[in-house]
């Protein structure tokens, strides 16, 4: 496996393989790889020719009070999940790689980026789109592996690719979860014993509002979510900042529930913010 | 020449170039081509193996009250002139083809777009860097020639590239003008006969600008931009919109003149708004 901290590496690796007609997959991260990561490297590298991750924590999609600087790194760690995974080259450039100057030119989304993250932390989707157009313009042609833990995050690449014509198509890869339903996240690592004990309230919160939708038949946002609250309101840890149920495309809050939607959930446990999704579909009880 | 309306033709096109070690040359246009742009494609024609053309009279970057239904639009006699200068294929898409919705995901360009013809077209910039995100998207690796009339668009094209990492070289191309020095524009079909004879008073404001600074060595901004003025004052059918004088990088006011600077004009002529610009070197004449 490749190893380069230098952007223009990935871009003359990725076309060198694509003038050989192989396919690429490509996985953008933050780094601090779980099991989630190793099974979209491990997708990629079956569904692909040649496969691509860039570990990057993006200084522009934090807050000035989030933790970018308390942001789990391991590199070495990195490299060797990746290689176990079937990454032929990863990209682990440093920031001032990326950003030499702070760029004047930036992507920018509107109504999508604004709603459920995005009004807990403005300007988050904005960094992400524009690292995340950058990192696209590096790989160039290619199979964009994203994961749907975060959700959002997924809707707006997606959009992304579709407004600004980039060749990439984006391919999403289901949660990974530990046995009790925890959701594998990098910022897990930060959890305490009882934190993490704690932590799979949000799933069984998001199971509680699947089950309203699926067994039960409701068709009420305001029931849906309100089953939901219920469950997450009796782990005293958890702090909630919103469940929501919104449609899968548009994030918008339907005015009745009357095909498949998706619930997500976030809030804090301690000083760690975890989010959490899973989709509904009416009538699939 | 190949003649499309279809935006992926244009990738696939182009693709096939470069799987071809083909050097590709690429001239974003809105159309009414002329003169300047037939000099800008002959040129991508000397230099690249294969030359595409776009044609988009991009809604983004009008302004409400601006000119984007009125804007000469004449397709085939741009197709004529641009296979006479060496066009290998046009991209002339509809609208609804290169933005079938409104976008979510923007291009947005800070302080450099919010200057000269920022200050007097608020937005417009964004719309530039958003349509030509999406059709270096498209073009894919190239060589793209951009004419210097529009000199801020020119240097945040240039920045948009470095910003957002794509595979792309700007070619910056001379402008064109007329016997007379009215530079080559579009927008100069508007004029009427009378309005014609008096459009050169934009270079010749220029010039005055130009000796002073070349010839003069006159190295306070103030006074430089005092003798593009009282040029522009001597045409009563010329309403000055600005004349500055500026680091041609940064498009900022320098506190003297120092080094090679930027002169620019812009201002109406009855309904008809008009720009020019040239380059100034302390110490040339």
């Amino acid at each position: 496996m490749i190893i380069t901290h230098k952007p223009e590496d990935l871009r003359t690796f990725l076309d060198e393989a694509r003038s050989a007609t192989k396919r690429v997959g490509f996985h953008p991260t933050m780094g601090a790889l779980h099991g989630g990561h190793r099974s979209n490297i491990r997708r990629a590298a079956a569904e692909c020719d040649v496969v691509a991750v860039s570990i990057f924590v993006n200084p522009l999609q934090f807050g000035p009070d989030e933790d970018f600087e308390s942001y789990p790194r391991d590199l070495d760690n990195d490299y060797a999940q990746a290689e176990e995974a079937g990454a032929d080259i990863v990209l682990a450039p440093p920031a001032d790689a990326m950003f030499p100057e702070e760029p004047v030119v930036t992507v920018r989304v509107r109504h999508l980026g604004d709603v459920l993250e995005g009004r807990h932390r403005p300007g988050h989707f904005d960094g992400v789109a524009t690292v995340v157009t950058k990192l696209f313009a590096l790989s160039g042609r290619c199979y964009a592996y994203f994961g749907e833990k975060d959700y959002q995050q997924l809707v707006i690449v997606r959009r992304l690719v579709a407004d600004l014509s980039l060749p990439v198509v984006v391919v999403p890869c289901s949660i990974v979860r530990q046995p009790d339903g925890l959701a594998l996240s990098s910022r897990n690592e930060y959890l305490t014993p009882t934190e993490r004990a704690a932590a799979p309230v949000l799933y069984w919160s998001l199971l509680a509002g699947k089950r309203a939708v699926e067994e039960q038949g409701v068709t009420s946002v305001a029931d849906v979510r309100a089953a939901m609250v219920k469950v997450a309101g009796r782990e005293k840890l958890f702090q909630l900042e919103y469940a929501e149920v919104v449609d899968p495309l548009s994030l918008a809050v339907p005015p009745v529930i009357s095909s498949e939607i998706r619930l997500l959930i976030a809030g804090r446990i301690g000083k760690v913010r975890l989010i959490d999704n899973v989709a509904a579909n009416v009538g699939e009880g």
